[in-house]
C-alpha cells in the first residue's frame, strides 16, 4: 500500500477521493481542504485532515492528488514535487499556456513522476478505439472524427473563468486527437458560434464549434463540439483507416429496450462526465498506483498538457482570425 | 416472357398481381375474378378479365397463380395441373390434412410443376440466414428459436374458417423450423392461451402460444406466438449452433434513429405482413418465372405443405390433451 | 463502517472479499479458510484469519459473509444466525429441497437478516428491465423469455456434485422468472438433451434446456439453456406485454466497433459470470450494508431459495417422465 | 400510362431503364442509344429503338428521360423542353457552372417540366431523416454531419473527366446539406488530400476530403469524404439540433448477425450505389410520373443543380488557396 495525500475535495476532488480510498494498493491518509466538512470527508474515508505543510513534511506520504481549483495547480504541483512527492493533477496544468512553458525546465523531467490526469485516455472504449488502431485491423488511419457533445450548456457565470470552449472542453479532444493519430499536427481551423445560450455569448465564449486538424501528410481530424446536445453526453469516435473503420460508439446507461408501437427506445445516455467516465476515473487511479508502485511512467504528463492547450489557443485564434493557423 | 392467368384479386392476390404485372420475365394476360371490378383491376396491370374455362383451354397460358380464397385452392390447383398449367399457389392448398393427403398421389408428383408459395421461404433475411447455418460459421445447429407475432389481433368474425392459431398462423414457424432444420422432427409439445382477446376464447381458439419440436437426436426448436405485439409486426429468428450464434433480426422501416434526452427511438417495425415480406412476395414470383423457365424446380410444394399442417394439427392436438405428441 | 467476518475465499470467495474491502460502508476484519494462504488474503484486503468461533463469539461481528463450498452452507448459515450475525450467504443455501423445508421454521423467520445472493437480482439491466415491467410501459406482461447460455461446458468432473443443470444453473433463471412474472407457476415442463459433451451424459446429466412455465392465467415464460454458446456468456430477457416488449440486450465488453468489407464486428461478450455480473456483485454487497444498517430487508432469502429449487426439481422430474408437472 | 423514351442505356441508364419498365404508370415506348445491341435492350423491356428526332417528332412522347454520358446532357435536355417534353436528366445537367448558368433563362423557367435527379432525395432513409427534421423532434437544427464515403477508389483514368472529387462526389452531399439545412449558406472551407492512390493525385484529383459550411447564424455542415472506405458505401447523416439528434445511420445488406467469441458480425454494407440506392432510384422514377401526371413539380431542378454545383467550385477554390471562400 502507497500512502498517499489530497489537496481538494470538490466536485473532482469527492470522485477522486472515493477512487483512492477504494483501491485496495492506496491508503489516503490525509486530506487538505478548508472548507468547514473536510474533517468529516475525510474521515468518511478513513483519512484525515492535514494543511499542506504536514503533507510536504510527512515523510511515509510518497504521492499527492492535486484536485483543487485549477488557478492552484501549477503552484501546488510544484511543491509537491520540489518535496519529492509523486503527482496526480486533476487535467489541466494551467489555463495559460506562457506559465506553463515557464516551467518547462521543472515540469518536463520531473524530480517526481507527474501525472496530469486526462479522464479519456483511461476510458476503456477509447483504449479499445485505440488498441484496435494499434493492432492495424483498419489499416493506417487516415481521418478521424471526434464527437465531444455536453449535455447541457453551464452557467453563464462559469465562463469567464473557464477559458473558453477550446481549453475548457475541446482540450479532451485536442488530447485524444494527438494520442490517436500518429504524426503531428501541422495546421488547425476552427468556426465557432454560440448558438445555444446567448448568455454565453455576452460573456465572450461560443457553445458550438467544428475544429480541423491535419498533419504533413493530409491526414485530417475533425472535432465536433456543443455545449448542448439535448441527448445527454454525446462522447463517440470515429477513425477511418485504409481498411475500414472503428468506432468507439455512445455508451447507454444500461442494455435495456422498450419496443413500442412507435419504434425501439434504449436506454439513455449518461447524463454527465461524473458517470459516463466513473471507470475512467478508477482507471487514472489505478494508473497512479501504478507509477507509485514503480511500474509504469506516466501516460499523460506535461508534454501532453501543453500540447493540448497550443492548439486550444491556435484553434481560438482561427476562430478570431477566420483563417486557419499553422502549428 | 411467360404468359400466365391468375385467379382471385383479394387482398393477397392484389399483391401477385403488381408483382406479376411488374415482372420481366412475366406477361399476366388473364384475370379470373367474379368481382364487379375486375376489369378495371385487370386494366391496371394491361391484362383482361376471362372464367376459369377461359384460362384453361388457352394453350397460350402457362401457368396460373391460385390468388383466390383458401377453400377453393385445392379445386383449382388440381383442374389447373390437370390442364398442364404451372401452378403458383399462395399457401396453404387447403386446412384440412385428410383432405391433402387424400389427394397425394395427384399433387406430390403433379402432372405440371406445383409451387406453395411459403413467403418466409423468399425473405432475403431468413434466407441469409439459412446461408449461415448451410456455411458451417456458427458449427451444428443445436436450438432455434423462431418468433412470429402479429401487430394486432384479426376480428373476431375471422377466426372461425382460419383454421385457427396454428393452421393460420404458426404454419409459418413450422415450414421455417423444417426449414432451418437438419433432421425430422419426433416430438411436439404445445401450451396456448387468450390473453389479448376474449372474443377469440370465444370462437374457440387461442391468441397466444409456444410450441416446442425436437428431433431424435435431442435438437430443440421454440416457436413463440402471439397475435398482438403492441409493437408492430415481429419476425426474428435465433439459431444456436456448437459454435456460436445466427440472429436474423427484426427490420425497422428506416435506417433512421432519433435521440432525445430519454434515450434514441429506433423507426418502427413493418406494421404487417404486405410491407415486411414485400420483397419476398416479388421472390416467390421470379421464384415461379424460374419455374416456368424450366430452371427451378419448386422449393415448396406439396411435401412442404403437408408437413406443416401435420405439424399444426399435433400443435393443437398437444393443448388439447395438455401432453406432447409423438409424431 | 459494519465490522464483518467472511468464510471462505475461494473463486466465489474471492470475488466478495475484494468488493467487500472496497465498500465503503463495511469493514471486513476476519477471514475463515483452511487454506495455508489464509493469511495473505486477509491480509491484503486488510483482514486477519480467524476460525469459525472466533467469529460467532466476537460481539463486534454483525455480519458474515457465508462463501464455502455449497455443501456447508446450510450448517453454517444457521450457526451464524442462532449467533445474532446478519448473514450474506452466497446461493444456493443447499442444494437439497427436503433439508431446506425443514429448516424453514429456522431460516423463513431467523433471529438476524439472512440474504440469500442471487446475482441477477442485482444486476443493473435486469433491474432496469424489471422497473420497465413495473411502470406498465409496455402494459401487463403475458410472456417472457430467458436466455442462459454458458460459454463453455464446465469439466465433467464438476458434474456429478453440481446438483444438475436446472439445480446448478437454470436456478438463476427460475429466479429471475419469479421475479419478473405476477403470478406463481402452475405448471412446467422441459426437454433436455446431451449435444455439448458426452462426457456430461455419462456423468447424468444433460447441457441443453427449454424450460416452459405457466401460471393460472396462462402466462408462458420459456428458459433457454445451454452449457456451450460457442459466442460468450448470453444472458439477455425478453418481456412481452399487452402494449409491447421490453428487452435486457446482451453486454458486450466495450462499444467499440469494427466495420470491414465483410461486415462490422462488435466487441465480444463478457466471457463468464465473474466479469459478466462483477456490477451485480458489488450491488449484492451493498445491498448487505443497507441490512446491516436496518435500511432494507432482504430481497433474496429463504423463500426464493425454496421456491427456485423447487422450481428445479419439477424441472428435472418432467425430463424425467417426459410429462408437464403440475405445481 | 404516359408514354416516354430513354436516351442512354449505359450503366445509370440501365437503372432507369428497368424502373421505368417496371413502373405500372409509365410505358417506356423507344430507347435511343447507338451501341450495336440497343435492339436487344430495347427488346428486353418492350421497346424498340428510335432516333433523337424520332422521339422528339413523336407527339405521343410526353416525357424523356436523358441518361446518356455528362457532356451530352445540357444540348439533349434543351432540345427535350424545345419539344414540349418533360425531362428526367440523370444529375448533373452540366459540370461546367458557367455553361449552366448561361442556360439559366431557359432552364430555370422550361417551356416542360425538367427533373434533374439526384438519387438522394429520394432515398427513404434520408427523407425519412428529413421529415423528423421538419416535426421539430429534435428542436431547430443547428449542425449537420454527411457522411460520404465510397467504397473504392475509381480507376484513375476515370478522374481526368469526372470533374473531381467535389463535382463528381462531393455534389450529392451538397445537395443534401441545402436541402436539410434551412438557410443559405455564407461560407465554405475545404481540406483536401490524397491518401487512397497516389494516380489519382497524377491525375490532379484528391480523393479525401474535409468540407465546411455555414450560414449567416453560424449553423455549421461538416462533409465527410474518402474514394475508398475499406468498409461498403458508407452513407450517413447525423443532425444535431437543439433537443437532440437524429440519424440516418447506415443500411445493411440485411438483418443477420453471426455472433462467434470474437464479437458479433453483422451483414455488410452495400458495396455502392446501385445496390444502396436501388429504392432512390424507383423513387426517382415514381416522381417522374407524378410530375408527368400532373400531380408534381420536380422537387430538384435547374437551381438545385446550380447551387451544388456552385459549391463544388468554391470548395475547389479553398483547397487551392487554403482559406475559406465567401459565397
Amino acid at each position: 500500500m502507497h500512502r498517499i495525500a489530497q489537496i481538494g475535495a470538490g466536485r473532482m476532488g469527492s470522485v477522486h477521493l472515493g477512487n483512492a480510498a477504494a483501491n485496495p494498493r492506496l491508503d489516503l491518509a490525509l486530506l487538505v481542504d478548508p472548507r468547514p466538512d473536510a474533517g468529516e470527508i475525510a474521515a468518511s474515508v478513513g483519512a484525515r485532515v492535514a494543511d499542506l505543510d504536514g503533507v510536504l513534511g510527512d515523510a511515509s506520504i510518497e504521492g499527492v492528488i492535486v484536485a483543487s481549483s485549477t488557478d492552484t495547480h501549477l503552484t501546488l504541483v510544484r511543491a509537491c514535487l520540489a518535496a519529492g512527492k509523486a503527482v496526480f493533477c486533476e487535467k489541466p496544468l494551467d489555463l495559460d499556456l506562457a506559465a506553463l512553458t515557464a516551467a518547462e525546465a521543472e515540469l518536463s523531467q520531473p524530480k517526481a513522476p507527474l501525472f496530469v490526469a486526462f479522464n479519456r485516455h483511461f476510458d476503456p472504449h477509447f483504449r479499445a478505439l485505440r488498441a484496435k488502431l494499434k493492432s492495424g485491423e483498419v489499416g493506417d488511419l487516415e481521418t478521424l472524427q471526434i464527437v465531444n457533445h455536453d449535455p447541457a450548456a453551464p452557467p453563464a457565470h462559469f465562463i469567464p473563468t473557464s477559458g473558453g470552449l477550446f481549453k475548457d472542453f475541446t482540450i479532451h479532444d485536442f488530447d485524444m486527437a494527438g494520442w490517436l493519430m500518429p504524426d503531428p499536427f501541422v495546421e488547425i481551423f476552427a468556426w465557432a458560434s454560440c448558438l445555444v445560450d446567448p448568455a454565453i455569448a455576452e460573456a465572450g465564449d461560443v457553445d458550438t464549434a467544428r475544429t480541423l486538424l491535419r498533419d504533413a501528410r493530409g491526414r485530417i481530424c475533425v472535432i465536433s463540439n456543443t455545449r448542448r446536445s439535448g441527448c445527454g453526453y454525446d462522447q463517440r469516435i470515429e477513425a477511418f483507416g485504409s481498411a475500414g473503420m472503428a468506432v468507439a460508439g455512445d455508451v447507454a446507461q444500461d442494455a435495456v429496450q422498450v419496443w413500442r408501437e412507435a419504434g425501439a427506445v434504449s436506454a439513455p445516455l449518461y447524463p454527465g462526465f461524473m458517470t459516463r467516465y466513473a471507470e475512467a476515473y478508477r482507471g487514472e487511479m489505478d494508473h497512479f498506483a501504478d507509477i507509485l508502485a514503480g511500474e509504469a511512467e506516466p501516460e499523460t504528463a506535461y508534454a501532453a498538457s501543453v500540447a493540448s492547450l497550443a492548439l486550444a489557443e491556435a484553434a481560438a485564434r482561427s476562430v478570431a482570425t477566420g483563417a486557419p493557423v499553422r502549428l
